[in-house]
């Protein structure tokens, strides 16, 4: 029988774990317990846990009403269930015992709430409880889920796709889309999103006309798009969990200053430097430090206020990160954004955005839409 | 000056931590941070937290770009921040030192993340650190929490009055809302909360046609609303970060099965009399116990599957909870809901709910709009 990706990742989970000496990663709801299980389980109240031991099959906890669908939905053989007036802690605290982990560090899902923690703490207290230390699961599953797999790239080049779709529909409908208010435009961006087969937005879209663009946290408002005005739209979907985030600077209509013309191809240089300076082996900092030399030779290094970029997978925002600090040695197959801006305070501000997936001696880009701010650029 | 509803909540809290010679509670943002200092924040990746000591004031403990707003918004005076390249957990141990809080029981935010959940253990761990028991702050808080203050109940009323209104409106478009799908009409639902100034949903709101009516869980799908359908309308908003959560079954346009009437009859009289049985000083399961008396008697047990009710407030599902176990002893400012219901597989569901506070002698209801099931009932 052929190893689905799941039990890939979960038998690499579990090398990690023997490697460090330790005991069990335990998940709740979120993007770890989807990345070894594929369940997309919304946080609860309820119980809701998965012990992965470090020999043997992972274990799920959880409440009598979800043990069908997680049955269903997941290769995990070992589902144990307890009813609504039972307790969970004694089965999990049968569970420890059943699996041997007497001993060794335990990782908590880095989300997992606290009321589920002091509950897998007792539990994996036993005799020796106070001498037992606690960790976070990314310390164990950070660096796997840094590297994605075939089945992972098939879902991001997607959810690229279709933000490429619609960034070049914006372009194509402009004449239209003058004159509406950013939060319409952002309600719009989210309708086509999902009309292009995405699966809602990974995050609130930004649509940040004229001085608003010059805001980085700016989500978008009641200020109408008007003619002349540069728009950073801001936006993604998901595919099978997996997100697109990509980011455009485009003038719906009319014409915009000089010297936003000016810095919109310094951010543009900028970015392709960024991009080009992509390839495994080299540290995270030397692709942010490849854009930012670009930015400060122009003279808008001060304008250039975050980090050159972020990791997407499960999450919006994942390892690894690129900053001026970020140390991360880059590897085949991990996925991050390349997007600098420069925000002048009152005028306007310019972002381009592009998500990259290393490979063997370069990058892929997984965004392709045009990048001038001329909608009717080629 | 006149102590405000947080400072007041605040001081109830460390009376209880004193009183049960605990250290302190640690809130991250959600529902109890709220509740004692105002601030709404959304959780993040970042260290957010409020220290509550036994004696003195709370300080907060925020990365430097919240600092200003936490400052404007709360009456909390000591609010410490650290720049985004320092190490949080070090305020952390140093506020832990100068509250004095060597020893002593702390409590943590029951959603408290893991990432934070380990941070707070180890600054309060120290050389005794072994030793320090943990709990969840909803031990302290839960009990404050259940009892409205005047402040909360005149939300809490607004918020009804909101729901209320949206109800009527629904009756009296019925004619123009019959074949609209569930979900066509969730969203105008979801709009029309918005228009009489609630502040979103509490829920996604439930709409559930005809036979879907049968099913609890059903949210709202794309069947249309047909003459004669019964169709189950259970939904909320905000105020001031209150809820409200009201349900009535109607029939938008023609006649409905004779059973629907009987059954529609029986669960009207089950929620009146859970009202009715709702005072100061009795058990919350004596409250279950009349409503399911009534829909025992007339055959119907078996088809009420749920518990009777659900405290609200800060969130939509909170204590008291008001089921065939509960023994909780209801008390003057406590809010929950009446919600009986029936729901007869294949045919037609039918729930009726309003939510209660608690008064000295009774109860008020803080939703009053007609519970009959013909539109035009006055």
């Amino acid at each position: 029988m052929t190893e689905t990706p799941h039990e890939r990742r979960t038998r690499a989970c579990q090398e990690r774990l023997r490697d460090g000496d330790a005991a069990a990663v335990v998940l709740s709801p979120g993007a770890n317990l989807q990345y070894l299980t594929g369940i997309a389980e919304s946080p609860s109240e309820r119980h809701f846990l998965c012990v992965v031991p470090r020999e043997g099959g992972p274990v799920f906890l959880v409440p009598e009403l979800s043990g069908t669908q997680v049955r269903e939905q997941t290769w995990v053989a070992h589902v144990r269930t307890w009813a609504d007036d039972d307790d969970p802690t004694a089965a999990l605290r049968e569970t420890v015992a059943d699996c041997g982990l007497g001993s060794g560090r335990v990782f908590l899902d880095d989300t997992m709430p606290a009321r589920f923690c002091l509950d897998v703490q007792r539990a994996f207290g036993g005799e020796r409880g106070r001498q037992r230390p606690f960790g976070l699961a990314s310390e164990v599953l950070g660096p796997l889920r840094a590297r994605k797999d075939d089945a992972e790239l098939v879902a991001l080049r997607r959810a690229g796709e279709i933000a490429d779709e619609v960034a070049l529909s914006l372009r194509r409908d402009a004449a239209d889309l003058v004159g509406r208010s950013e939060a319409s435009l952002a309600r719009e961006i989210e309708h086509r999103l999902a009309a292009a087969g995405g699966d809602g937005v990974s995050f609130e879209p930004i649509v940040a006309a004229g001085p608003n663009g010059a805001k980085p946290h700016h989500g978008h408002g009641e200020r109408t798009i008007e003619p002349g005005d540069p728009v950073v739209v801001d936006f993604g979907t998901w595919v099978d969990g997996y997100a697109s985030d990509t980011t455009r600077t485009i003038v719906f209509a009319g014409d915009p200053s000089e010297e936003f013309e000016r810095v919109h191809a310094v951010v543009a240089a900028a970015q392709a430097a960024g991009v080009d300076a992509v390839e495994p082996g080299v540290e995270a900092r030397a692709v942010d430090r490849a854009v930012r030399e670009v930015v400060e030779e122009a003279g808008y290094g001060d304008a250039f206020v975050h980090r050159t970029g972020h990791g997407v997978g499960l999450e919006i925002h994942e390892e690894p990160y690129i900053a001026t600090d970020s140390e991360t040695v880059l590897e085949p197959g991990m996925v991050f954004s390349v997007e600098p801006g420069v925000y002048l305070d009152g005028a306007f501000g310019v972002r381009i955005e592009d998500l990259v997936v290393v490979t063997d001696d370069g990058c892929e880009r997984l965004n392709d839409s045009p990048r001038e701010w001329r909608v009717d650029a080629a």
